[in-house]
């Protein structure tokens, strides 16, 4: 074609096809695809018996990102993470993915191939291909929104509905971090101190997924639901699924000494972070209280993740939290609503 | 929740879990999905024994639409249309949608109801039903990111590839409306003449769905590909697929009266507006020469939509087009290519 010129190094000179011809390359065929890029569609064998699960989730240059504060490879991780995340969230084993990608003309081609890389390693991690997806240039910002399917036993999923009051709550890993992170690069804090682990929380989550599949598997899970929103936001959403309220107890919230200090030098709350810091990917759920310890072993064995015990479900609606003296009060589900202003 | 105040108009006031409370209100549930919208990701059972397509397409404000120039209801059937055109181009069955919209704060929250009306209203038109997505604000325009799957008998399914030497190549419908349509937008022409037909082309394509069907039925097609980038572009791709060429006979190609008049009223050649127009979402396929009466004959009587030939495919690589006069030349496969200016 004529636009595809040799030594091109923008988007804008390589053109979509020589940059779809690019990726192709590096991507190679995807095991078990029957057909991948490069045809109108991609075409999968689903495995008999069990469901498909499908969810996508759209990353916003100066929405959900800076640009200037994220590697290439680190956005494909984290795009890769944040659906990741929702397939674990159900219980799933991650099978296939479809990327499109709007990208300003200026773009590097070798942006755009790292930015692959990134997103293929952090798929392939958890057992994931890219399949198809498409390009679009001319615009003013990075656009990434990425469809992710996965599979599952049918009676192994699990739902936001199904928490039945007096059932223990559980958070995986730690809370806040992420939100500490976002606001440690905002100030610009080293990454060689105790800001490093927050930074990289917030840069390149992980998304809980083997922890998922065996909190499902061990089918002592009531319900279960992924921390993007913020934990009292997910929590709401799980609540008002399920029909009823919840108790959270702040002395409780598992939160990591490093982002316990970041917090205080910016002088932010930490349980504020956790409460409604949002962006964690660590998965929430419920479990009758007599079967927490056995699920707690089994995450701790299996996956080396710890999870904690923050709070119980009751019958009314909404969000109850009990301080560390413990006296209690009904808090507002606010989080990281996306129309909304941060709140912490 | 605090955010979701009455009397509000705009998604800034709704927010996003307003918004999407509406959308999953008038959605309702989507028939044979096991979980729709509303939990992490969207469970369905696959068909046993069939394969599942998956494809996106992504639209961008400024970019493939104006919005002053098409209601909600025509983006949304749009947005359904480009992504339906892929799947009816395998010959599948749509089955599932999953829908990223990203939107500034300001838009009107009936915008975005009437946005997903006309988008649910086309993919219902095919079988298709919507079972998840995300919404996002704050951004400074629209973005539609739409995922549909499909399914299909593995022998049915037509591939890019597969082409040969001797086939007749056809297309339905007809070409270049599209292009014009957008032309005579832009020259702001009366709907009212003969302009109207080109100027719905543009903004309401219509897929192929059960034309692609008849054909992938039928057994008799050797490729399919749909027509978004332009007649050579995507003649083009089908040939480098089975590492073919093809000669285009410019005589042949359909193109419809109103189409003509419009194109020379505007001062571009019809023939032009027909092999680099692109966005007709007409199928373009191969079938052996002696088959094609047959195919003709069985998609017109199925679906009503005329199947021309216009080509056949050839040893020699690349595109050659004969002239009414008989003199033949090699084409230069531009279309449009999302980073380059239109060339039409």
């Amino acid at each position: 074609m004529s636009h595809a010129k040799s030594k091109a190094t923008t988007i804008g000179e390589l053109g979509e096809f020589g940059v779809i011809d690019r990726i192709q390359r590096m991507l190679g065929d995807a095991h078990g695809v029957v057909l991948g890029i490069g045809d109108d569609a991609a075409a999968i064998r689903p495995t008999p018996g069990k469901l498909l699960l499908a969810t996508c989730d759209i990353q916003i240059e100066g929405r959900h990102f800076v640009k200037a504060h994220m590697s290439p490879e680190q956005l494909g991780r984290r795009s890769a993470a944040v659906n990741l995340s929702d397939i674990a969230a159900m219980g799933g084993q991650p099978t296939t993915a479809l990327v499109s990608l709007a990208l300003p003309n200026h773009t590097e081609a070798r942006w755009v191939e790292q930015f692959y890389m990134g997103l293929r390693q952090a798929l392939e991690a958890h057992g994931a291909s890219i399949i198809g997806g498409n390009l679009s240039g001319g615009y003013s910002g990075i656009v990434v929104d990425i469809t992710l399917h996965g599979e599952i036993d049918e009676p192994s999923m699990l739902r936001r509905s199904g928490a039945t009051v007096g059932d223990a709550i559980l958070v995986t890993g730690q809370l806040g971090s992420s939100a500490i992170g976002r606001q440690a690069i905002r100030a610009a804090l080293p990454t060689a101190g105790a800001a490093g682990e927050p930074i990289r929380a917030h840069l390149e989550p992980k998304a809980r997924v083997q922890e998922g599949q065996v909190i499902a598997n061990s089918r002592l899970a009531s319900a279960m639901i992924d921390l993007s929103d913020g934990l009292l936001a997910d929590l709401s959403h799980m609540c008002q699924a399920s029909g009823v309220g919840a108790r959270v107890f702040l002395s409780q919230l598992p939160i990591s000494r490093d982002t316990i200090q970041v917090a205080k030098d910016l002088n932010i709350k930490p349980v504020e972070a956790a409460l409604h810091g949002g962006e964690d990917y660590e998965l929430i759920l419920a479990c009758k209280g007599t079967a927490a310890d056995r699920l707690i072993g089994a995450v701790q064995s299996d996956t080396g993740t710890p999870l904690t015990v923050f709070g119980e479900i009751i019958d009314e609606p909404g969000l109850r939290l009990v301080q560390p003296d413990g006296t209690e009060h009904a808090a507002l589900p606010t989080g990281w609503d996306h129309f909304m202003e941060h709140t912490s």
